[in-house]
């Protein structure tokens, strides 16, 4: 594992909120400043002689990283950003309808409320069952939701209240024989799950490489299938769009911003590389299902899954004051991780990452039955 | 003047295209480093409990420099964002017209285009006379191009190819005498123009705090007044997208990014104020004004304005291979300095900024006569 001094995180604090805004290792970070440094030293040179070429080669690691052509994918700010790209381009009208489920990210609900009121088409939020069953189970329930008003899927591939991780290869492929358009929110899934786009089969994924990949902040990708580029709008109009400018000129650049954060991607890959990151999953996966394994026996409470999530875990608490425990946490134990209520019960999600240990899990667990009980 | 060091431009490369992306001094780029570095440090202390303070105050100095209240500016990444922001929220139907120049930047023509092919609405590109007469003559010959179809006026404060000041609050006045809405380009103004937004009387202006502020790359506003509120719709919508919002709350927050460039800008409005910026500006202006006077003497050629420029001029040229110039001049003299066709002419766009220096000038002038005679 990698050790803790990895991490630019305060030594005086215990971070089990790797899932808000990640962080950043600090040899990835030192390339992020680094890049900053050398446009300022020529930003002529930088953004305007080289900025295609070394765009095109972030593009092409991630592209590589996620197995689709260089051509399906652009840099954008966040996973909001680019799920705005994508339902904000959709021609919705009065009539339609988009399916969702109920353990969407907050934003995203605002979002969906937001092209509803413009387009009057209507949202249908599908209640998951819990405890999750299985993918099976889920899909079938979920396509019982669609009908023939159905033009669009959105839903997340792990869901932030939640932690849950939804089967979206398989609601893909029912989506597409069913003819509806798939929206996916990855915002959480690179650098926790290994991601394969081309098996996912989404029409438009959008994920964050500042989170679970540990790239500096305003990194993320849109990913959508050649056959839905046409649909797309870029989120800002700027010199890509013309006709016949294909989807990567219309939405890769949307003026002059510090392309930094793009350009560190690939290091962020390669610090995950050369530290066997399957392994780091496995062990942080391993502490957290420890976690929900000994809150769930310690209280008598059901889990939300019995493993249905990877670096992240949503662990179901008795009824208390979550903003108050949240708090006494932080100011008591400098313990950073949230609590609330989450699927209309009172919990707390426990991000797992490299830099936390054992230990500092059993202080957390303590702290938490102290306040608690 | 601060001298050339205190700032990062290579120290091999004479400088003349300030225009383009700016240049950040290296007090204001350590600043904006150090917002970064306490990001990474715990970023759920920043961006969740500290975030919004950190924001309002930094929004604080922006209104107070530009004499609006706060709640009617925000931040965005650059003016590109803001005028997207702005065209894609008017409301505009087939049969309407948008009145704009024919010098406007380039990104602003392809959004213009946008807008009118979603739209509708047609575009009419008033032919700037040229040279440039007087205020009251351009904003004569400018409404005389407007009608009952006209909705809105967009235009640039400073033009980005022809480096002119364009009469805005003179424009803004009389447009709202006529019912028409005015979206003004202020990409150049900040820090090249003392910048008093109440007095412009602009529905709408966005301008960029990374050119002229010397600001870090990714920072701009965009300010609209209260009556306008309620039309603007938010480039990505997010959190603050919700019933009975404000016009801060709905824009300000576009999901996780990095937010230092905004929080460093009231450093670079600080670096500034403490080094009499004012008399930094004159003597910016002097040489810009020397170079005009130098070369349009050389070549017998009408410059295409007496003196309607601040810090950044554009030069007509006796007929040339402007690009093989342009690269002549960088590959040979290192002299980084934009060459192009302006306005139907070729021409030169002088920046100077407070690192250049008449013996640099100098140099320029000479290359450029050897190369073009």
């Amino acid at each position: 594992m990698p050790s803790r001094a990895d991490f630019l995180i305060r030594d005086d604090i215990i971070f089990f909120n790797h899932g808000s805004f990640g962080a950043c290792p600090r040899p990835v970070f030192q390339r992020y400043q680094a890049w900053q440094l050398e446009l300022e030293r020529q930003p002529v040179e930088f953004l305007l002689r080289r900025r295609q070429e070394l765009m095109a080669n972030a593009r092409g690691v991630i592209a590589d990283y996620f197995n689709v052509p260089a051509g399906q994918v652009v840099f954008v700010a966040n996973a909001t950003a680019g799920l705005n790209i994508a339902l904000r381009s959709l021609q919705l009208r009065s009539g339609d309808e988009i399916l969702t489920s109920d353990h969407e990210y907050g934003a995203v609900d605002r979002l969906l409320e937001f092209v509803s009121s413009k387009t009057g088409a209507g949202i249908r939020r599908h209640r998951v069952r819990l405890p999750y069953e299985s993918d099976h189970a889920f899909a079938e329930a979920f396509f019982a939701q669609a009908s023939a008003k159905t033009k669009a899927i959105v839903i997340s591939h792990i869901t932030s209240p939640t932690s849950l991780i939804f089967p979206v290869e398989l609601i893909c492929r029912r989506a597409r024989e069913a003819g509806i358009l798939t929206i996916i929110d990855g915002a959480h899934a690179p650098g926790q799950l290994p991601l394969d786009l081309a098996a996912i089969g989404a029409d438009m994924y959008s994920g964050n490489f500042h989170k679970w990949l540990c790239a500096p902040k305003g990194s993320a990708f849109l990913h959508v299938r050649p056959e839905r580029h046409d649909l797309i709008d870029p989120l800002t109009v700027s010199h890509g769009w013309y006709p016949g400018s294909d989807f990567v000129e219309r939405n890769e650049w949307s003026g002059t911003r510090d392309i930094a954060p793009f350009l560190t991607v690939p290091a962020a890959i390669e610090y995950q590389r050369a530290r066997e990151w399957d392994r780091v999953r496995a062990e942080c996966h391993e502490l957290a299902a420890r976690a929900q394994h000994e809150l769930c026996d310690h209280y008598g409470l059901q889990p939300l899954s019995q493993d249905q999530f990877a670096q992240m875990v949503t662990i179901p608490l008795p009824d208390c004051d979550a903003g108050a425990v949240q708090q006494r946490l932080y100011e008591a134990h400098r313990i950073e991780v949230p609590l609330g209520e989450f699927a209309g019960q009172c919990g707390i999600r426990i991000s797992v990452q490299a830099y936390n240990s054992a230990e500092e899990l059993a202080r957390l667990l303590a702290a938490l039955k102290s306040l608690i009980g």
